[in-house]
């Protein structure tokens, strides 16, 4: 097993990622591909005692920056990602991560990499730390979707739920506004009768917002508007609540007791960081592309990575297709890769 | 000042209701004339030692429950609702307080009392419970919208936290997938352009989920579907997060400090509550009518009694009316009550 790693264009810089690369390569038996600017690589390793064989190195000095646009990767071949990417595609690896812009991971991906045979788009998708790990998807590539993708969307989910995380028949929700079939978006009342109706799931109902955090489901599919807003808001409200309680007890932390009430809280808001549970696949595409967020420290990089060796010993893509065959989701007419994300 | 208050239809029953409503008559310089089922309140008065004019009690017995379909309220001529709608039509009240169902009274508020002239579409307002109050709309009224209804959105919003919250010229941001203009679907990006150029609000600029919580602005405002499910997850993650940070504090309670720990939790528990911030408004009704929430209790209906006296006091109905057209954001092309409640 290798992996590949873009070690470029994330929050904290290349030396906190090969930290957590180095903390991987002690939980997994995986070899890792650094790719990014091999100065700098070799800089980090160096200052942290690391012995990185140079061999283990791809040099590709460009980023692409947070700011990008994403269509940027066509045009730089010599950045990190692009090679990265092109790298997986030619089975120079089994995965890879990259830390780095999601639109121009999901578009290189999509480019480069490809999409599974008959799925029509790639979806984003993010875990969420609630009660149990909720998936969700479409998480913001694609803004405008169809019932037919929404479906593929919750077949993916649900595989990829079931074999690398191990939820037994994993239940899916179609987020929406009211638990009634009638809810919705006209696409929304479709998706609902589409969903119903595929027997590779374990179709749930629709699911209300306020019902995320609370287990109703496994799975959670949706447009990638509403989905990225969500995740977002989830992500402001799981702040806001934390460090309004914080306040509440900063004043008591000097009494009897407020130890230990600090460090229960702290545990509390670690277990609702984007850390513990780092790394959202790319659904959809035919090999393994896990995207951890753009300020993962080494702890969360180290997950993502481990998160990746699951995903492809699993053999999730190949699993997707063969339930795409049977439940006659396959979408032949799928658009070619530079339709689909423009 | 005379306020009209449907007491029907809520979770918690009549009784809760009216006795919230005889603590804001307390509270308020106003005339409280009930609608509902003449028995229930004159028992529910009694048991309460409440003294209650038989004039201000008018009788409509039927009930629009939570599960009805809006449109009923057409057919349901002598529910309370549609009793109390008709009767702020005609004049027999300043304003109306229900905490039935949103739908029906959305519906029937367009119907019965008409839009302001000009407007679009009325839009359900929720009252956010962050670290200032933010006003979230369309809450799920107008599943699609069009950027020049989000305009008015925005215009009735914001004369809304001005007059009734009384916040010095509130921000306004457009709920969108990222900070830049060319940001989001279609739609939002039309939409951009639009409130950009309205010169009768203090546009920010585009809004993320994440940034809610924390007074980037005071108005966000969005299409109905997007609004009904960052409300309902927002609502959500509330509970998620300050139940599980009361499950870590509950083997404390009994140590040294434990009370004054889960005293000030439950006070910032409250302050997240829907009773502190309750009453929404349904922005674009000619005359104010309030939906508070379908589990208000006294507290809460009591609060939103006291929002249907300053909206009323402050002539936001004619306020928006002159903004529209000093703006140029009035549609006289608005169409028929009964099209637009479709």
């Amino acid at each position: 097993m290798k992996i590949i790693l873009d070690v470029m264009g994330s929050d904290k810089g290349p030396e906190e990622l090969i930290k957590g690369a180095e903390a991987a390569r002690e939980r997994i038996e995986a070899d890792i591909i650094y790719v990014g600017d091999a100065d700098v690589i070799q800089t980090a390793a160096a200052k942290n005692n690391f012995k990185i064989n140079s061999g283990s190195i791809i040099h590709a000095p460009d980023v692409i920056s947070m700011e990008s646009d994403p269509f940027e990767i066509r045009s730089m071949r010599s950045s990190s990602m692009r090679v990265a990417l092109e790298m997986l595609s030619e089975g120079a690896g089994d995965a890879l991560v990259s830390c780095g812009n999601t639109g121009a991971l999901h578009t290189g991906a999509t480019l480069y990499v490809k999409r599974i045979p008959g799925i029509h788009r790639a979806a984003i998708s993010a875990l969420l730390p609630m009660k149990a790990p909720v998936l969700l998807l479409d998480a913001g590539a694609n803004l405008s979707v169809t019932p037919e993708q929404l479906t593929q969307f919750a077949i993916m989910g649900s595989i990829y739920m079931n074999k690398v995380l191990g939820v037994d028949s994993p239940k899916v929700g179609l987020l929406n506004i009211g638990g009634e079939d009638c809810k919705g978006t006209p696409l929304y009342i479709e998706a609902y009768k589409a969903l119903r109706k595929t027997r590779a799931i374990n179709f749930v109902g629709n699911i209300e917002g306020k019902e995320i955090p609370f287990a109703k489901c496994d799975v959670v599919v949706c447009d990638g508007f509403t989905g990225n807003i969500v995740l977002k808001t989830i992500e402001g409200m799981g702040k806001f609540v934390s460090s309004s309680v914080k306040d509440i007890f900063s004043s008591f932390s000097g009494k009897v007791g407020g130890m230990f009430v600090l460090h229960r809280l702290s545990a509390f808001r670690l277990s609702m960081s984007p850390s513990v549970h780092a790394g959202a696949p790319l659904l959809g595409i035919s090999k393994p592309v896990i995207k951890s967020h753009g300020s993962s420290d080494a702890k969360a990089f180290c997950n993502a990575i481990c998160k990746a060796e699951r995903y492809a010993k699993a053999e999730v893509s190949r699993l997707i297709l063969e339930s795409l065959e049977s439940s006659g989701a396959k979408n032949d007419k799928a658009p070619s890769a530079t339709e689909s994300t423009k």
